[in-house]
Order: structure tokens, then C-alpha cells, then sequence
């Protein structure tokens, strides 16, 4: 095992160093070394060690491991490791296990055309780049939900342990089974420095340390030392006991006559080893080994300093490659006959390449859970409460195939999903008392408050086969906006990669949304995470915006079935009037955009102005500002457009579900005025169509940062999307208005101050506009251009 | 103090749900009762229970405390504890301590033209919002540091002790210096329930709770109960306990001999007491007090439950209010005699409005930095390294005046600010090691591995009335993206109440920017922090793109003298060209838009096409791109403008450094195309300039997320943004070029395809890429335009 290490450790140097000269059989000069050095070697000897060992456990109790490497920039362990279990040359064959392929491995690592520095997507075996730290164990807890026979052996740096996230992970332990989740296995890795710095944990008191991973609820055993020989003599004693361990408790619960068990205190690893382990003790006469200075690559300057060179040659040596590698380049078969075979090997899991695992989900008929709206406006209901109704019978449908969650920070009943509870229950591992409500041990809706872990967990769920959805409070997702970044980006990397299968979409609901946060304030209120997703790679990323309830069933429908996007749902969670029966809705959804005819008096001709809308109570509002403009100038020719999925706006050239220039034309016309309602930020808007023909006439209407504790219509008020200022926007714009603008604008003036006053007076809005309704009876059907295209 | 508390009790109550009778002299009917009940009964009886007790303490001992608020949706107790110290009437007299005030009181909360449901910035006392959830507790360690006599209560929930930030905020006691520091004292107020579902802490088994404790380096005290008079009476002890504690520890640091003390073991206080305390035990039959359902309003739907009306009547009257004010509804002599006086008032502490502390720091000339540029691109430096001397200086000179820090993830060498290590080191009160490097127990540069901690400090800091500056790698910034959001919208409201004074802005330099994480990779490349920024109000944000280190300089000096802004600077840290000398350089972040007259050949003309630059490495391959058209095609006039102040580009009425349009269109040309090498996301230039007259013709580049482990030059070629793709650019824009282009672009192809073999063969950047110099040599002058109206 020693020599394996050693073998992964001069891999590892190799990859940071070597261009040429792969085994030293010559003599080390400038010209074999990479001119830029980049790397990270300081927690790279320690990752060579844990694999090791798990490789020797795996075999020993023939277990399913995958390996979560929190030191993500700890790419060249992971790398070496891969490629000598072979999983790396049947991947990519031309980096073969000789040696050719050892110098095409060290010459593509942080090389031009070559591979990442960090393990990322084109790594085999990984679910996780460790690029930005704090997720590892909320990953690796996701992976091993409902996959009872999976370890997932989490390394967590000290540095990572720092983080905010990291730090409420450790907590996931209250929410794993037993019985029917696998295990996390955690090795907090104290090799005591960042990148200029002690750390907290590595320089805590041990006492301290200790009482800390207790009072998280986990059983630690410390492995320590920097003499090779005795740190493997204790790790491999230690990784007995933990695994021991959890075979004990999996027995015991999984054999027991309870249902419930308690919550298991679940073993983890800290082990302290030196940073640079192996490595230069000093360099140029400073500390290098167990130190700051190895966190990235200890010699550098190659071209200045010839000692350096002897150094890094006197260094790979020690691992004396001679003795792990044939003639060719091969490891010797002592070595070979270490790693584990096939789908066993860490680096080949199939839970790392989820989409190899992956089942399609079994959705129930989304149009039997249909809101009956005989004609637009007529009823009201609340849509989140609907797409609950449908969740319930998703979960119910895949309670045996156990691939379906849903997760959310204590908002899954506020945010009206209630009805899930028909058919489970939140997770819960510690006490549950008489008084509870709808927790349980085997629940499958996962509440903790922490949009982190939530966040953390549904991507380690979805990494490894599965399917889930997140609901949240909208302006609260901006909480993991740096996550949802790094899980975009390993998606768009993820689609340049042929052998990794698709996965399940991260699906967000976001509700209790801006409009909709009057009784809580302006710090509730934030529509922006839809301008942050939209700068990420179209291909990976979709906004749907369904104003109703029926809308919103075929838009969850549609990102239920869909892969390897990210899909952002806005919908309100209150009570409000329904504009769509199905057959309409599915149609409205299908092409993503389309002229509410209905609602619209342009009758086939060009219309005086576009009245457009996207969001819930943005469409609410242009549709009463339709009425006041209909009832007051019946000769206004209005077309209302409704846009449910946001991409249409872009032109094609950007968006996959982009509308061609001509289309778009078709609908917003080339020339008359655009009054545009918009749920988010105006601009947004704006950067989306500023290509169009006609974007000189869109005029847009959203939040523009205004707003406190008040009544919902104040909400739209404050901010100038409300029905009578986009009323008044469409008299200013359209010319054959201009006779009628002094009455109308006086009118909606009056308008405005009444509201105030009664507001200011009975604190709720007037019941006129409580009690607006829709006032043309038609029937709820409505042309829908054939845009659909994607 | 049962009594007081009841006061409290009772005022709270009435906040929720009275907009009439507010002493109850008449039977309680509908009609006295709000039409919206909103509001959060569950957190604020004990939120009362502490501020009573604390007063009592403040008293007692002639303390200097605030309150942090961490359940800060209990504003109904911050509110009514305001009232009865007589502080609310001070600050809003119309809220006067009588009858009519009480009925104010009730009336304007959650109320239309009220204030907020949530401890706000309209809340004396307050600096923390508490709307979101994490933050408490960075927040006070933020307002202890280098505040010695203050103490900072600090009450978490046990909801938001779930939460990331939270979790790791524990450890800021490594950093709390107790010679030069305050202190704060945690009180985890477990009350067992969130929203609808019991907390993780709050149902742990009490050994592992007291080990969490510990771990995290505290002393816990539990206070348990529901027996009011059995609490009161432990809680008393308990503080008593804490207080002697913090007194001695501070005592003994002070006055010891040595420099260096231990580490404190500072005390906390586990206060477990009932959800809805004091409220309805249960409603409609169902369990309410100590449950989650008394989480907002206990009881609801007044107007169709008359039994509602007469239990929120018996509830009132449990508090006894007859004996708590008398006839004129003034508290009674021997509540009012338990507050303290003056600014001892917590509710009007000097800290919490720390503007009115605030002192400006002492600035060094900033000019005495400067870089010598005899010509534009003669000289390279690393602008951040020189911004670094500077803030050394700026340490140095406010030393004795303790009021500024620098705040970072362990990035302040990465990001060459290690001059500052002349004048003082990283905070660091574990055990410091010989090896160790800049780490002090006075150190002023405050270090830990998440940007969380790092912004609560900051916004602690600043929040009473201190100065500092946040550096982190540009990509991870967006950790932070929803505490940005909470500051920027408590500056915009505190904008809107006069008796907030300003404070120092909240300063961000964000290096290790996208274009210079060729080493890192795709995980770490991430420019739209920006685009974040820009949606919030811009009354209160500001963004540099400074493209030199004696720009960089002009603008730090800048937002060191701003106040109630959060600026945000992008520069690199890596050695570049330097364009402009000094003088130059002043006047052009004076105007923060100009066109570089030295690097221009339109000498007063219409130019060919307007070549704009924002951003260091974008500046670079414009110029550079400039040079290869003016070598190729003499004849084709350029126009070279570059921006640092980003707002410029918005008109004049959306943002106070808005260029008007005719300033716009003198610069940018109504008609000639414009190509754009932007530093972030291009789209971004489009949302500020779509309203311009020559938006038409405005071609940008910039990052569209495509980047791997690479080469610099590689990183733009990627993205388009290279000297080649910009000149091709150029080439397809203008019309007089159209001779020349088929050469011109095969001359760019051939460079593009040489590029590539050259970084894949040798893994570098070509000479000639390398070597690149502006060939003109010239003044280091610049025209700039007198736009400057900031």
C-alpha cells in the first residue's frame, strides 16, 4: 500500500512539473519541466493516502464507495488515482497506462487543451469540483439518500470546514436513515494551513475539536502523525472500526421489528497530517513541508534557479519510481492488483455518472389536476396549491423506485404543498413527539433551514441518478446564487463530455415571490435571481413565468421530463383569478408566448399598442388596465400577449427557445408601442430584446426596489406596475389617444389617490380592486402562435 | 420586571392585532381589530424576557450593551421595549408615551404608511434587519471589534442557528481580541419551532447541544422554563454568572502584564423557552403555545370566529394592563423607572446610528503612490500590490483612532496586499506558532475562509460608524450575493430617515478576476457580481473598473472619503501594462469616462469607429487591437474611450453619474459603429445603454462563460474579447474598410491558428503576445471630458 501511495504521489508531482522525461530515465533538466507551474500540492499526498485505504477496504468488504473530494483543487490525486485503476485510460484511451500515457497525463494537467487543475466533470469518478469550497458533505449526503448499499467517503479540508455551509452540513446526520440511505463517511482532513494561514480547526484545542464533532452528533477518531508507516498502521485500524461500526448500525436498523430507530452516532475521521506531505521540507532555506508554503506548487522559478530543478528531481526520486513502474511505463502488477475491479473502482461509480442510473420519473396525467375555468378570470385559486396536488401523486407514483424529493427551508407548507403530506412526510431522525405533524423517519420531504444544504443536497441527489425540486421564498434563493453557478457551469461542461450521461434537471419553484411580500417587507423582496441565471450558458439554463395555476401544471409537466438544465419557476402561492382552462394552458405553454385573444380587441389587425405581461400579478395587472382602457376607449386597439417561458424574448442566435426576428415581429409589431409588465427587474427585459426591430417602442414596467409592509396592490403601486400607471403609459404612447389624455390621466390620478387614502385608513385594499374581475364573458381558449421550437 | 415584561407582552400583542381601544377600556369588538393580521407572536415573549433582564443588568452594572435581534420579524418586541424606554417618542413624536401613542403605536405596525413587520432600519437601536436569516452574529462580533466598553447581546433563534453562516459565525470568538475588543454575549433562544417544523438545535439531546457549544469554544449556561417567575429568577442568576465572567476575562487581559493572553472562553447563555410564551395555549383546539402554530398570528379570521375576538380579548387582559398605565395611558412610575437612561438605552445606543460616531479616517496623498508612467505602456506593475502600499498607509495613519480593518478569505497575500504587514498582522487568538507568519492578537486584517463571516464583520463594523475594505477573488463574491442585497437595501432605506447619520461605504475590491483564473478554471470564472450590483437602487451603488494600478489609487482614495455607498472596484493583480501617470490618471476617474487622446487618431474629427474599453485586460486588448489596425490600415480613424466609473454609461436619469445624452453622443458618435471589450458579461453594456442614440451600432464583448485551465491570452480568445476578434470587429463595421478585409481577416485567422499550436505545443502565451508594447510613444496625457458631476 505504501508503494501505491507513492506511485499516486509521483503521479501527482509528474502533473504539476513534468513535461517530458515522465520517468526519469534521464537526468531532469529545464526543458522537460512546464513553463507555467500550476497546481495544488498541499492537500494532495493526503488524498493519495485516504484513496489508498479505502481501495484496500472496498476489496476487503466488497463495498460500493464513491469518493467526494471536498479538495477539489486537489486535482492531481484524483487524476493519478484514476489512472492507475485503469478507469482513466479506458475513458480517455489515449492516455494509456505506459509510458506514453503517463506523459500525456502529466503534459494535459492545467495544460492548454489538456484538463482542469481542479477535479471537475472531466474527471471520472467525480460528482464534484471543490473549485468553491463548502458543499462536499451536502453532496455527498445527497448522494447516499435511498442508496442503502452507497458510502460516500466526503474528504473536508480545513480550509472548507471554515465555511458557512460546511459548517450547518454537518448536521445532515439528523436526516439520514438508516435503513434506507446509505452512508457518509467524513474524513475531516486537518492539514492545518490555507492558502496563507493556520485554520480554525487545525489549530483548535483537541479538546475542543472533539466536543465539537460530538455535539454535531458524529463519533470521531483522530488518525495522526507524519511517519508514513505509522499514520497506515492507525488509518487502516481506524477505517476497520468506522466501517464495523456502520455495518453495525445498518444491521441493527435495517433487521430491526421497529419502524423507527434512533438516530445512529455515525463514525468520522479526522486525520492530521502534514500539508505537502512527502514533499520539499524547505525551500530556498523557508518551511515548506506541514506548512502554508506547499499549498500550491513549493518550487517554482524553475528557469532561475538550476537548484530548484535538482530539488524537484531529488524529490520525485524519493518515490523511487524505478520500483513502481516497468520498462514500460506500466505499474507493476503488485500495484495494479491493489485497486479494485470494474464498477467497483471509486473512479468508475456509476453513482458519479448519474445519468447512467437515472429512470424516468412515472408522472400521473398533469391535466387531471386542471383547475375548471369556464371562462377567463371566473374562478380563482391558488397555483402552487394545484402543482402540490400534482407533486402528491408524483411522489406517490415513485414511492418504490425511492428516486424523488423534495427539499425546501421550512416553507413546503407556506409555500402550499401540503397536500405532499397525503402521501409522506418530512424527514426527521431525532425525536419525534405526540403533537408532531407529518414528520417521520422515512419522510421524503427534506426540511432544514439552510437554502445551502437544501441546495447541496438536491444537487448530490440529482449528480447520482435522481430527480427532486426546491421550493423557495424568491428573494431568499439568492442565497445559494454562488451554487447554483458551479452546478450550471459543471452542467455546461458536463454537455461537452460525451461519456457523461444526462441527468434530471434542478428544478427551482420560487414563490412567496416580490409582489406577494407585503406583509413582510423590502427585505423579503428580490427578484433578481432570474437576471443571475440567465447570464449563465443558454443551453443549461430556463425561466417560466405561468401566470395561473393551469399554466403552471404544464410548465412543472415540462421540467419534470427535462435533463440537464436548470429550470426557475416563478409562481404566487396566493389566491388569484385563473385565465387559462387546460386545453389552453397546455397550448400557451407549448409555445412559451402568445397573443391573449381573448383579452385582446386588435381582432387580426395591428393593434394601437401591445400590452404585454410575464408573472402572475403582472398579467393580472395588465389585464384590469386593459379594462379601464376598453371601458373608456372602446376604439383602442389592444393586443395582449402573455410570456410564460422568458427565453422566447431573446432572438434565437442567444436562446435555444429563442423566437426568430420574424416571429417576434408577427407578435410585437414593428412600429406601435409596447407596454410591457414584467415580474422581475425592467431591465431584464431590456438586455433581452434589445435586438429586436421594434425595441425602440418597449416600454417596461417591473420592480424597481420600492416597497415595505403594505397591501399587495400598494406592492405594484410603489413600483408603477400597477393598472392604472400602465394604463397611463399606453395614453402616452399612443397618438390617437392624446384627445382623450387629459381626462384619462386626471382619472387615474384621482385613482391613485383614493387608493392611498383607503389603504392609509382601513389598512387593505379597496374592493374594487379586491373584487375586480374580468368583465368580457368569453370563453378560455386562445390563439397560440406555432413558435414552438424547442 | 414581570410587570415590565408584561408591559411589553402587551404592547406587542396590540402591534399585531389593535388598530382601536388600544388599553381595552371598552369590550373588545371587530372593529377595533386590524382588517390583516401580520406579525410574529412566536419569537416575542422572549425577545421581551431578554430585554427586560438585560436592562436590568445595564443598570445594575452601568453597562454599555446593544441588542442584535436575530429573529428580527419579532419587531413587535424591539418596538414596544422602544416605546416604554420612552426612545420611540424621542425619535417619532407623534408616537408619544400616552394613549393616543399607544394607539399610534398599534396602528402604523405592519400598517399601510406604517413601518415595517420586521426589526428595521426605522427601528432606533437596530443595525441588523433580521429579515434573512445568519447574519446576527457577524454582525455583532463586526460591531465589538476595537469598540472595548461595548457589549453586544446577541440573540439567535434556533431557526436561523440552522442556517450556513450561522453555523460558522460561532468561531468569530478566535478573533475577539479581549484587551482591545468589546464582547458579545450569544443567547441561543431556543423555543424548539420554525414555520412548521421543530429546529435541529432545539430537539438535539442536551448533551450534545452543551458539546456543540463547547466545541465552538463557549461556556453555556441553559436558563430553562415556562414558569415565568422560576425563569426570571434563573435568568437573572445566569447573567449575573456571565457578567462577573466577561468582567474578570476582560479584567485580567487588561491589566496583565504580557501582550499575548489565552483565548478566552467567553459565556453564552441556552435559553429554552416556550414558542408563543404567555400566548393562547391552544386555538380551535389545536396545541398552540409551544408549537409551531403560534410562529406568526395565533389567532385569525376575526371577522368569522367571534370566539377569536373574545380569546384575543382574555389573552390582553392576562397581561393585566390596568396596572401596567395609567389613565393617560402612560406606563406607570416604576415600569418607566426600570429602563435605563439616555444613550444607555439600548433602543438608543450611539452604535446603532454610527454615523453619529463616525470619524473620517486620516488619508495619506494618494498621488505619493503613483507609479511613474513616462509613457502610456512604458512600465509594468501589479496594480493591486500598489494599491496595498497605499492602504498601509492608510492603517498606519489611523492606528490610534482603532477605526479601520481589512476583511478577507484568507486571500489578502493572494491578492498582494502584503504591505500591510509592515504596519500590523492577521488577527489570529489561537496559539501562534514560531513558524507563523503575520498573525497577531492585534492584528487589524481580519482572515477566515468564508466570505460570509467576512461581510457580517464588515457590515458590523461599519454599521457603528468604522471604515473597511472586503478583498476576495472576483468569482466568489457571489457567496455573498444576498448579504450585498440586505445592506443595499437597508442603506436605501436609512437614505429616507433623517435621523440616520451616514457611514462609511461598504468597499469591495474584487481581483483573481475572470480574466486571470487561466489557472484556476471555469469553477473560478465569474464577472457578474456586477450585473447583482447594478440592480439594486443607484442612489447607493457604485462600480469601478479602474484599467491601471494609478487609477486604481485615484479610485480607492475615492470611496475611503464616500460614505453610504457599497462600491465595488475590479482590478487585477498580475503584472500589466501601466497607461497613465498620475495626473492623467486623476482626471480621468474625475471624469470616470474618456476618450485617451494618446491612443486615438481622430484628432477632433468624426472617427471611423469608437473603440471603448472597461476593465484592466480588456483595456489591454483594445489598445493592442488599435495598434494591429493602425499598422495595417493607417488611414481608418479610431476613437479610444475608456470607462472606469461604469455608471457613466446609464443616462443621467437613472443614475447620478449618468452621462447626459449629449455628453453621450459627443462621445460615442450618434452614427459610427462602437465595439466594446467590457470586463464582465457584454450584455450588461447593452442594459445600461439601450436608451442611447447610438445604441444601434454598439457591438460588445466580453465573457459569455467560456474558460477553462489555459493561457491569459488564451482566456480571451475564448470569449472573443482577444486584439484579434476585436479587430475583425472593427474590419466588419466599417464600411471604408471593406477593401481590405479579406486580407485583414485571413492576416487574423493565420494569428488565431498560430496562437493555438504555439499554447498547446509549449503551454504558454507566443513572444509576441508576451512582449506586446504600445508603439507609440507619447505623453501619458489624455483628453478628458469635464462630465464629472458626481
Amino acid at each position: 500500500m505504501d508503494a501505491y501511495w507513492r506511485a499516486a504521489n509521483y503521479l501527482s508531482v509528474g502533473q504539476i512539473y513534468l513535461l517530458d522525461n515522465p520517468l526519469l530515465k534521464e537526468e531532469l533538466v529545464l526543458s522537460h519541466i512546464k513553463p507555467r507551474l500550476l497546481g495544488h500540492w498541499g492537500t494532495t499526498p493526503g488524498l493519495n493516502f485516504i484513496y489508498v485505504h479505502l481501495n484496500r477496504v472496498i476489496k476487503a468488504y466488497d463495498l460500493n464507495v464513491m469518493f467526494i473530494c471536498g479538495p477539489g483543487h486537489g486535482g492531481p490525486a484524483m487524476l493519478a488515482n484514476c489512472w492507475l485503476e485503469g478507469t482513466y485510460s479506458e475513458y480517455y484511451p489515449s492516455v494509456s497506462q505506459d509510458k506514453d500515457g503517463i506523459k500525456a497525463l502529466f503534459k494535459q494537467f492545467s495544460f492548454p487543451g489538456g484538463v482542469p487543475s481542479h477535479v471537475a466533470p472531466e474527471t471520472p469518478g467525480s460528482i464534484h469540483e471543490g473549485g468553491e469550497l463548502g458543499y462536499a458533505l451536502s453532496h455527498a449526503y445527497g448522494a447516499v439518500f435511498d442508496n442503502p448499499d452507497l458510502i460516500a467517503c466526503c474528504v473536508v479540508g480545513d480550509g472548507e470546514a471554515e465555511t458557512g455551509p460546511m459548517a450547518t452540513a454537518w448536521h445532515s446526520n439528523k436526516f439520514l436513515n438508516p435503513t434506507r440511505d446509505g452512508v457518509v463517511l467524513p474524513i475531516l482532513h486537518l492539514n492545518g494551513y490555507k492558502i496563507a494561514n493556520p485554520t480554525i480547526l487545525g489549530r483548535m484545542h483537541e479538546e475542543e475539536l472533539l466536543q465539537l464533532f460530538e455535539g454535531y452528533g458524529y463519533r470521531p477518531y483522530v488518525v495522526e502523525g507524519s511517519d508514513p508507516a505509522i499514520v497506515h498502521t492507525r488509518m487502516a485500524s481506524v477505517l476497520d472500526q468506522c466501517l464495523d461500526e456502520i455495518k453495525a448500525i445498518q444491521t441493527a436498523a435495517r433487521s430491526g421489528d421497529s419502524d423507527t430507530v434512533k438516530r445512529p452516532t455515525w463514525p468520522m475521521i479526522i486525520l492530521r497530517t502534514p500539508k505537502g506531505w512527502t514533499g520539499p521540507a524547505s525551500v530556498d532555506g523557508k518551511l515548506t513541508e506541514n506548512f502554508w508554503r506547499s499549498h500550491q506548487v513549493p518550487l517554482a522559478n524553475m528557469a532561475n534557479n538550476p537548484e530548484h530543478v535538482s530539488q524537484l528531481e531529488r524529490w520525485l526520486k524519493s518515490y523511487r519510481p524505478d520500483e513502481l513502474f516497468d520498462e514500460q511505463g506500466k505499474p507493476i502488477a503488485s500495484i495494479l492488483a491493489l485497486a479494485p475491479q470494474g464498477r467497483q473502482r471509486m473512479s468508475d461509480s456509476p453513482h458519479s455518472n448519474g445519468g447512467l442510473l437515472l429512470r424516468d420519473l412515472r408522472l400521473p396525467d398533469y391535466k387531471l389536476y386542471a383547475v375548471d375555468v369556464p371562462a377567463p378570470g371566473s374562478v380563482e385559486a391558488e397555483a402552487t396549491r394545484v402543482m402540490g396536488r400534482f407533486l402528491r401523486d408524483v411522489m406517490k407514483n415513485n414511492m418504490d423506485q425511492s428516486n424523488f424529493r423534495v427539499f425546501g427551508p421550512d416553507e413546503t407548507s407556506s409555500n402550499r404543498w401540503d397536500d405532499l403530506f397525503d402521501v409522506t412526510a418530512r424527514t426527521w431522525m431525532e425525536k419525534i413527539l405526540p403533537e408532531d405533524t407529518f414528520l417521520a423517519q422515512d419522510g421524503r420531504v427534506m426540511e432544514i433551514l439552510s437554502e445551502h444544504t437544501c441546495q447541496g443536497w438536491l444537487e448530490g441527489y440529482l449528480l447520482t441518478g435522481r430527480h427532486g425540486f426546491f421550493s423557495c421564498y424568491e428573494a431568499f434563493i439568492h442565497i445559494v446564487d454562488s451554487m447554483f453557478n458551479q452546478h450550471a457551469k459543471w452542467l455546461k461542461t458536463c454537455n461537452r463530455i460525451p461519456w457523461r450521461r444526462p441527468i434530471a434537471s434542478l428544478n427551482y419553484l420560487l414563490t412567496s415571490h416580490v409582489w406577494r411580500q407585503d406583509h413582510n417587507g423590502f427585505s423579503h423582496q428580490d427578484p433578481g435571481f432570474i437576471d443571475h441565471v440567465v447570464n449563465k450558458k443558454a443551453e443549461v439554463i430556463r425561466v417560466f413565468l405561468p401566470p395561473d395555476a393551469n399554466t403552471l401544471l404544464a410548465v412543472t409537466d415540462h421540467v419534470l421530463r427535462s435533463r440537464n438544465y436548470v429550470n426557475v419557476i416563478v409562481a404566487g402561492k396566493q389566491p388569484a383569478p385563473q385565465w387559462l382552462n387546460m386545453d389552453a394552458a397546455m397550448k400557451h405553454c407549448e409555445a412559451g408566448i402568445g397573443v391573449w385573444e381573448w383579452a385582446s380587441n386588435d381582432y387580426g389587425d395591428e393593434p394601437d399598442v401591445v400590452m404585454a405581461c410575464a408573472g402572475d400579478v403582472p398579467t393580472l395587472e395588465t389585464l384590469a388596465a386593459v379594462d379601464i382602457l376598453r371601458s373608456k376607449v372602446p376604439e383602442l386597439k389592444i393586443r395582449v400577449i402573455n410570456v410564460v417561458n422568458l427565453m422566447r424574448l431573446q432572438p434565437i442566435s442567444e436562446h435555444p427557445n429563442g423566437l426568430s426576428d420574424r416571429d417576434f415581429d408577427d407578435l410585437f409589431t414593428k412600429t406601435k408601442p409596447i407596454v410591457f409588465a414584467y415580474h422581475g427587474y425592467p431591465w431584464l427585459i431590456h438586455r433581452l430584446a434589445y435586438r429586436r426591430s421594434n425595441h425602440a417602442n418597449l416600454h417596461v414596467r417591473g420592480y424597481k426596489e420600492e416597497g415595505t409592509t403594505s397591501t399587495p396592490f400598494d406592492m405594484v403601486v410603489m413600483n408603477d406596475t400597477d393598472r392604472y400607471h400602465l394604463a397611463a403609459d399606453v395614453i402616452d404612447r399612443v397618438p390617437r389617444l392624446r384627445n382623450h389624455s387629459v381626462y384619462l390621466k386626471q382619472y387615474i390620478r384621482d385613482k391613485l389617490i383614493d387608493h392611498k387614502q383607503y389603504i392609509y385608513k382601513y389598512g387593505e385594499d379597496m374592493p374594487e380592486i379586491r373584487n375586480w374581475q374580468w368583465p368580457y364573458p368569453s370563453p378560455a381558449v386562445e390563439h397560440t402562435d406555432t413558435h414552438s421550437d424547442e
